[in-house]
């Protein structure tokens, strides 16, 4: 027993059951690449969020938060490429009329719609086994359209962003200027990404809306690789701290061949997902080209005065990227743990503080009128800057259970003798140890505790 | 001076200029209905958010929160009747092309098609002038659209989400499951929604983007109208508290005409916009309604189990429904100040320090390294749980002046005494008046005020 690993099956089966992750519309037959987070997932992921606001925003003074619009003018994603090379190929039965992803049906890892032709030349469909039914490969774009204003035509189409980061280069120099800001600095930003896989799966893993936390980081040409290096620590830094084990990280540099044709250098901090190592964090050096290709495409000087040399440049951009839906499952994978006590199974969720989605719990030992009356009193001293439950119902052992399942880090328990005493007790998730601690005090203890 | 009123042009470039709210793809000559929030912008908006979620969650042990997909399937609109009924009646001019809202150029409050066409009939073009040139009333969707999975067709077809309650109703039961919440309980949600509004306008007032904060409270029938009490009340207070005046918001009740055919009542908290009293803030008991569409649609029992009656009920529904957009106006316009400083003018932001994008800045008093290294130190002493800004550059009066346009309650100043005495200079914002504090003590002193 002890840190116990989740099968995928058994992750999406206790994230549902205990009020983390639903999948969207699911009394409707739900929607494929689509979840909804629940009570306890909304504030797991709100967590994951602020701490990284705090840590990449606050702890630094040269970097700033931005929170553009998920619709922009379709212009800006032709200037970023999405709507040329953001694509996937697909090939269509004739015959059964299914689609599917061309490099998978032709088995080659490759977007050149020439090569695969040529290998799908002698494949029969994968569906109804008929041969010869597929038709030439064709892109497909990633994009979700759709259509602003009362006409549906080709001015009016725009797109879903596929991606934050377009926003942030796009107010690029009106940050700059409304903040006064000297390179190198950086542009955060947290929002909402949509892109239509064809192929979502892996629970939360590939979705088709989720949340992605990136900052732009613009420095100096010549200082590009310094900062790219610091970044990459930090960014492995800050994820080490919340509580990820060590053991389940590694670094993957992508060679010259995975990355984009202007990055000056891309790495990756992968996870050990039930399904493999895979992608958490990408950072990447994208050179000058996001900040050249929207000055090209706009017709605007985004070029930065260094007024150490009196030249006008073009800054370099570092980017690490995150989505929150990735950490959220590796937060859970690494946070679940089974251990026996008193004979018995107890499943625990060990987050960290920070990231428990219930802080305290507040748990009269009976439904009384007398006990839960305080009870509600003890939650009022408490609650109003973090996550408070308060639970009366069903025999206090379960009670500790439940909360050990959502990873509650404290439970506090108000008893008969609360009311000559003036205490409470209260019971700390992970040593399961118990303490008196006056009602009068409760309140720093806790903040004590919680720091 | 003191209380300045800002017109909406005023209001439109101060929020640019300052870094609060920027045109969306700006440098692709904008798209309308849309914004971003700037640095400044985005930290105020989060602040409104998290001061709602403390009081609308946080402070309630019977309210719980909930993060839905922003695209879910097209059935759960059906049910809510967005498909069918959240349209606007167009009309198109024949030979202009240009199209219009059928009530605007009819010049009658209805969406009643025959009575619209026949109040059009004797009407021209209002931009081409041209008579007998429109064509007859049709309805207008108003949600996005748009298209999940490769192919475009009507299976694939869903929208964007017009408000985020439908994914709490969706939600309903797992949510009360997974929580174990007797009634009245209540869901609480913060996120994006889309509207494909004909006209966007009013600076940020009618947008096609925007985020909201939605909560449902379910609660036994005959309990309803006492909680919708309730609840109004708690919202006002709430706005009050973020420092609005009371002399900008009033109550409108909604007469059974303005209504929607399945509310018991219905209410908005309005603010003085500079284009009038607009509504902020809409509380409305939507009775059994929403429940009951989604049961008779999904063919899921939605029935709760009254424990006490040993009967089952479908809840009603107190609604509490606001948009950030719509604060974030009323907060600035609110915050805004003209002062006489000196016989100069000083323009002050008089944010409630929750609110305040930047809680402190650091501003040393020179470049000089000696200065920059203390100023630097003294800005991580404090930073990390919020926003503080660090600027070297200019005069001191003149960055005195820029953070009081951006709000900020505390400047940190560190001048050459600092070196010598280890303390620095604290400004406050509205007194202007400036106390001396030692360095190690800055932390818990600007707790302490910021509280």
């Amino acid at each position: 027993m002890g840190k116990t690993n989740l099968s995928m099956e058994q992750l999406v089966s206790y994230a549902k059951r205990r009020g983390f992750v639903f999948q969207s519309s699911e009394i409707y037959g739900g929607i494929a690449g689509f979840y909804d987070f629940g009570p306890y997932g909304a504030e797991l992921a709100d967590n994951i969020k602020s701490s990284w606001w705090r840590h990449f925003v606050y702890n630094n003074f040269n970097v700033v938060g931005l929170n553009s619009s998920i619709i922009q003018n379709s212009k800006l994603w032709q200037a970023s490429g999405h709507v040329d090379t953001f694509v996937d190929p697909m090939v269509d039965c004739r015959s059964c009329k299914h689609r599917f992803r061309a490099d998978h049906v032709a088995e080659i890892d490759t977007n050149n719609l020439t090569k695969l032709n040529e290998a799908l030349a002698d494949k029969s469909c994968p569906n109804c086994g008929e041969k010869n039914s597929l038709t030439e490969a064709r892109n497909f774009q990633m994009m979700f359209k759709t259509f602003v204003g009362p006409v549906e035509d080709d001015a009016a189409t725009t797109y879903l962003r596929p991606e934050t980061a377009g926003g942030i280069f796009a107010q690029y120099d009106n940050v700059r200027e409304t903040t006064r800001k000297k390179l190198p600095f950086g542009i955060a930003q947290i929002g909402k990404a949509f892109r239509n896989e064809i192929t979502p799966g892996d629970f939360i893993f590939r979705v088709r809306e989720f949340t992605q936390m990136e900052l732009e980081i613009f420095t100096k040409p010549e200082e590009a690789d310094k900062w790219f290096e610091f970044w990459k620590d930090y960014c492995l830094e800050w994820v080490k701290g919340l509580g990820i084990s060590q053991d389940n990280l590694r670094w993957h540099e992508h060679s010259e061949e995975e990355r984009a044709h202007y990055a000056a250098a891309s790495t990756d901090i992968q996870y050990k997902f039930p399904f493999g190592f895979k992608e958490l964090y990408g950072v990447a050096n994208r050179t000058d080209h996001d900040l050249k290709s929207h000055m090209k495409v706009s017709g605007k000087d985004l070029n930065y005065f260094d007024e150490e040399t009196g030249k006008n440049i073009v800054p370099y951009v570092i980017e690490p990227s995150v989505g929150v839906e990735r950490l959220f499952m590796a937060v859970m994978l690494d946070a679940y743990h089974e251990e026996e006590v008193d004979g018995e199974k107890r499943i625990v969720m060990k987050f960290h503080p920070d990231l428990a989605p219930v802080k305290v719990a507040v748990l009269p030992l009976s439904k009384k009128t007398e006990l839960s009356d305080v009870a509600k009193d003890v939650f009022k001293s408490i609650a109003g800057e973090y996550n408070v439950e308060y639970d009366e119902t069903q025999s206090i052992g379960k009670r500790y259970r439940r909360q050990d399942e959502i990873g509650t880090p404290y439970c506090v328990t108000v008893d008969f003798e609360s009311l000559e005493d003036q205490a409470v007790t209260v019971r700390d998730r992970d040593s399961m140890k118990q303490e008196r601690v006056k009602m009068g005090e409760l309140k720093s203890y806790l903040e004590g505790k919680l720091k």
